[in-house]
């Protein structure tokens, strides 16, 4: 089986791939555009990765897999570069630890920047005349690339976070629009169809498309609101051992949990709130859904409102009658206050499922390297669905799988409930 | 909602109750007899648990669940004990932490060997008159002290092991038959029923009985044997990271795994190997099956092989196929070694399923205090099913849904393919 | 150079040690009597040690530094033993990790009580015949026994304290006489000698005698009390980061420091204190001195009062001074309480002394394995002087040196002033 | 008493004052110069701060204790500064962790060099007028400054051999002149006169002179070459327990120490060896200095060599014998070799004495905040004399008593033997 075949996805045409490739990769740069070197080069916690760090591994990723394969004679913008920004792909050899990211002063962002600039020429100037399976390969690293914009976002507000003087703002997030009333939505049992569907890009963790069967269920029309999550603090949420998982439970006691990440408590009045923001600290808005919680979090709210958390097959049956659409990373720069919307799936927050991220029935990973994408990460982590604020609208599908361990909490995540 | 109800099984007469509770208790006092009051203070590591420990929590379960609340005027034998032996039951109040158990000089073993035959005493004294409730939580109280009985055994093998004198033999695990000849089994697609049936003891995390749609799959007729893993072993297993989930990895190279664990190289021959047992360092025979593997060295030896593990499911299904059985921890003292056996699904080893231990569809964990039992370790874990050696006989079914962290070795864990 | 003459110590004759030897044999089975061999398995962390082993090693001790070289043909009593309780002698090979001293079930007390007796009968049959050597030797054992009797109280106190149930009074700790008021003794400058002096036996690093030069100073004629150290706390000691070393203020704010190690408050009245003895909980006696604190707490202390620690040097000098002494270990089970008493030096606490352990000028250690006793501790501690009531009588001496890292608070030490 | 008194230093005149302090504020730019801004952000471990954290610090140390106390109005140039900058001194308030330093991509390197700039006019317009208290808590600045420019080095040169991509040549550390044969000198015994001498500036920590009493001795007269270290190692000094104190043997396990810090060996030969410096990696020159070792390997080669380290008194005695000088950090940019050179106590390498660093015999603290420089780090901490390459050449004196941990090694640390 050939990598192509292995993806799934029929390449686009030349043209249209030039396009998207121009203008994904400006976008990647257009986010970063705010932070400086010194910004860029952050790294507050292992899990998380510097500015530039990202900048050169989405770069690396369309050298590694396209060029050097594909390219006759190509010669490596640096020879070092092939160690220094490989992620994790062991069949590649070593590459740095993750924690010492952050120590990576040279190469300067400066370099980095001629790294990008000089993969991109060499990518143009391939596309027209390649195969099949390189335009895959370049789908591929296109939706990598779109991946790693979001966690630029969450890396640096982290870091930024983290950061002994908290920064003045940044322009950074968009604002979320004022949430409908909370409804139910029943949804019939029965064999549902779920994994990807036609030939769009998809990655190789939605695949095949296959039957599951649901008994009827009812799923809340949006995500749950700040409003919401306090009423459950107010009620002693994070003081009730009997409303969390073990392990949960485990974690609110040594990390002393007692709020969402990035709630700050007003110095002049310790019962407000304040959220801290890509865009500085702001007032605390009770209509905005709730975000960075933990998947321990969002199950113990669901738990103690007598609900529980909908899986991932639910939310994707689900996602089918609620289109609705929040606005995204790159929706434009303007983000305008949207009215008060409708019913909605895709935006604002990925929400958790309860859902263990394991292979679809069938599932076969990409043969070689690439194989390496998704496959490995199946355990200990729990499926997301849906899409956040910081994800690029064209990267949103109803079958798309994130995924993050239970205590993450730095991912724009909150939940919506089921019953 | 009583507890009674959400435990679903109507009680045993008073009668076979008491031939249980008698049997199941001496049982327990039996399995412990070989180990001096030193020995069964051990605690060699947090997740495991010194010998008398666990003789005093099975007490503690009963005079917690049973007798403080079903008879009046039932003073507790120590007051402290109800604290002391508390394991991890939050709406009790606080309890010591897990790693101090190996500080538990006091009270002594004759102090709880004492303790036992006082709750033993009043159980008994109460049989005959109580209630269906008050029976059912005997009930459990047996299974839990089942459960216990292979801990005991576990949790000491390991503290021997990891004691700086590695000590003589002690009467411990049974001979294992030989394997048949592997041969695959083929079970059709389509729905099938999972979950527990009839009106017989079992855990709630087994309830409800529910539909499952399946595609058609063939599983081993027997696990993986000792021979079989050695040629992984000798393939380079432990040093190919592209066999791997990423997680498996790190901890293979954080803890420097190469074998299963208890394998140890002989001294004269360092590629000959032995294994540490209950009954001191034995030779490796090749026969038996592959145990004390980690879920994530069975998900890579399934890897290799070019074939995975079966999810819960399937497994569940199979066993209504294959229904032999091997020996187990109360079949009785000979253990005489059975000839080569036919296909079976029980005994010998705990088989890792690639099934993420969660909720069935409609589970309802039981109310109350009991609620804590099973429920709210619904995460990071991997199922396992069948049984082992060190199970009892009588604590076996298909139904029944074991569980553990993936990284775990020191439980009796083996595995069996599918595809 | 030989071990004697390293050791400097002229041999006792036959007669005299053999008494020495069976007293001091039997108080260490005196004082380990009242303890169930479950107590004695009991480490509550890697700086102390079970009972059972120091009951071992002490004649591990005696088994390899003597019988093995002197008593030809001389057959361990079990070889095993060799390495299990050899400390921390890199050149007799490997040892047992510290922190798995708490694991050794086997051998069983029982037969380390028969591993005594073997022991102890060699060395009786061993001393009117054998050299000067040995007998020198067998003198360094006996007071390296001394050392492991206040090990012993010591290790054990902290270990039943930190057991998840405090467990009920044990004949313990002596009482303390009435304090003395405190008066200040001037000692004048100049030229003094220090350290080992005459013919009795004495450690290696209390050689050799040598001249210092001091300044002339006052010390106080007792140790520091209860009551002293509670004002030290009320005047918030424990919070003011400027009366403390830098290390030591980490120590505080990183354990939660807010009195001495044993110090509990009363639960019905949140500003009286109790204080865990061996004899179990008592109510705190102001009138004690204050004991059980750290090099950090005596030195904040010391500055909180304007005052300082005298060095060890002064300390000597002024002992020749001041040769009263308290109540001690080895003084008879009564353990009078005695009436007000005089100046005193010795007994009560080991008095932490501001100097770091070094080497005396020309400091030779002992040639070979015995080399191994003290010298290469002489980093990362201070030297205290005097003597605890733990401590056997005839163990003390003024040119004693003691040794404990800074943060170390479950040895019976406290502290006198100087200024 | 006043600051003044307590530092004994009676101040500068303005011109000259005003001299050394541009000459010294400039020397700190000058060698900062070549790193980059991303550089400058790079932390590799607690110990060590960010080349830009240095900048700061040093000029937030004279804003806060000569600015704001003695110019009228002074309004800090950023009041976050004042908590950002601060590196310990608890009275102040509190500080950021150590740990964090890493993360200070705010405030940029521009506006530290504005902050600089901003304090470096205010000094320069309040020197002429000023009092005496003022000047000399400037000339304590400008002391405290040369410090740092030798820890801007350490760290940096620790941080960019931690980075993933060891760095190319940067302009670092000058060459070292051909050693001369060692030789010893004797010195007598007797009362002699240590610490701090007439009225030039030193620390609170080299007063008050004072007598000590030493006994005769020799001293090398110069340190530790490469290649006699290399003979240590190719005896097997970092596999002898016997050679090393018992907490240097267990820092040798558990961190697999070889070689000294920065030995490298090489990738054709690996018998020979490179040396990482700020200049690169180079060739291993067997007659520099051995550098880069801790006080562990300082001792153990000691003991090896059947000789000792001196105490920091007989080094001070000795140094006014042999007043040689190697070249140092500010003696210009050239650097030229020097010729084989006559015995010297100061440059190269700082030198491991074994003496702890504590008080002389009547040290008085500087009162107020200042008196948190240096008293407080009096445990755990050896004294090394001399000087290093990377010390100003005016920072140096026979007094100077620098202090580092024993396990440190990423100063340049070498040693010289006694007898």
């Amino acid at each position: 089986m050939t990598v192509s075949t292995a993806l799934q996805s029929p390449p686009a045409t030349g043209a249209s791939l030039r396009a998207r490739f121009a203008e994904i990769r400006e976008t990647t740069m257009r986010i970063t555009g705010p932070f400086s070197p010194e910004d860029q080069m952050l790294q507050s916690m292992p899990d998380a990765s510097p500015t530039k760090w990202h900048l050169a591994h989405t770069t690396w990723f369309f050298e590694t897999f396209v060029l050097l394969p594909h390219v006759p004679g190509y010669q490596p913008f640096d020879p070092h570069f092939q160690y220094l920004f490989n992620s994790y792909y062991k069949q590649l050899g070593s590459h740095p630890d993750r924690e010492s990211r952050g120590l990576m002063s040279r190469p300067s962002l400066e370099r980095v920047h001629a790294y990008r600039s000089h993969v991109d020429a060499a990518i143009l100037a391939l596309l027209d005349q390649t195969s099949d399976e390189a335009r895959t390969l370049i789908e591929l690293g296109l939706n990598h690339e779109q991946q790693h914009q979001e966690l630029i976002l969450t890396d640096i507000k982290h870091a930024l976070w983290s950061s002994p003087l908290r920064p003045e703002p940044i322009p950074g997030e968009p604002p979320h629009p004022s949430p409908s009333p909370l409804t139910w939505i029943e949804i019939e049992g029965g064999v549902h169809l779920v994994g990807r569907e036609g030939s769009a890009f998809a990655f190789d963790n939605e695949s095949p498309r296959h039957e599951v069967l649901l008994r009827a269920f009812r799923i809340a029309s949006r995500s749950v609101t700040n409003a919401e999550y306090l009423e459950f603090m107010q009620d002693g949420g994070y003081r009730r051992p009997d409303l969390w998982l073990s392990d949960g439970w485990d974690k609110v006691c040594a990390e002393s949990w007692s709020a969402p990440l990035y709630w700050q408590r007003k110095e002049d009045d310790s019962a407000a709130w304040s959220q801290f923001t890509l865009g500085g600290l702001k007032d605390f808005d009770p209509s905005e859904p709730v975000c960075h919680v933990s998947y321990y979090e969002a199950d113990a709210y669901a738990r103690w409102r007598g609900c529980r958390l909908p899986t991932e097959e639910e939310w994707e049956v689900a996602a089918a009658r609620i289109p609705g659409r929040g606005s995204f990373l790159d929706d434009g720069a303007a983000h305008p206050r949207p009215a008060a919307r409708n019913p909605q799936m895709f935006g604002d927050v990925w929400e958790w499922t309860s859902s263990p991220y394991v292979p679809y029935p069938g599932f076969q990973p990409a043969e070689g390297l690439i194989g390496e994408y998704n496959g490995k990460f199946m355990v200990n982590q729990l499926v997301l669905r849906g899409g956040s604020c910081a994800t690029p609208a064209s990267h949103i599908r109803a079958t798309y799988r994130n995924f993050f361990p239970p205590h993450a909490r730095w991912q724009f995540s909150g939940l919506r409930l089921a019953k």
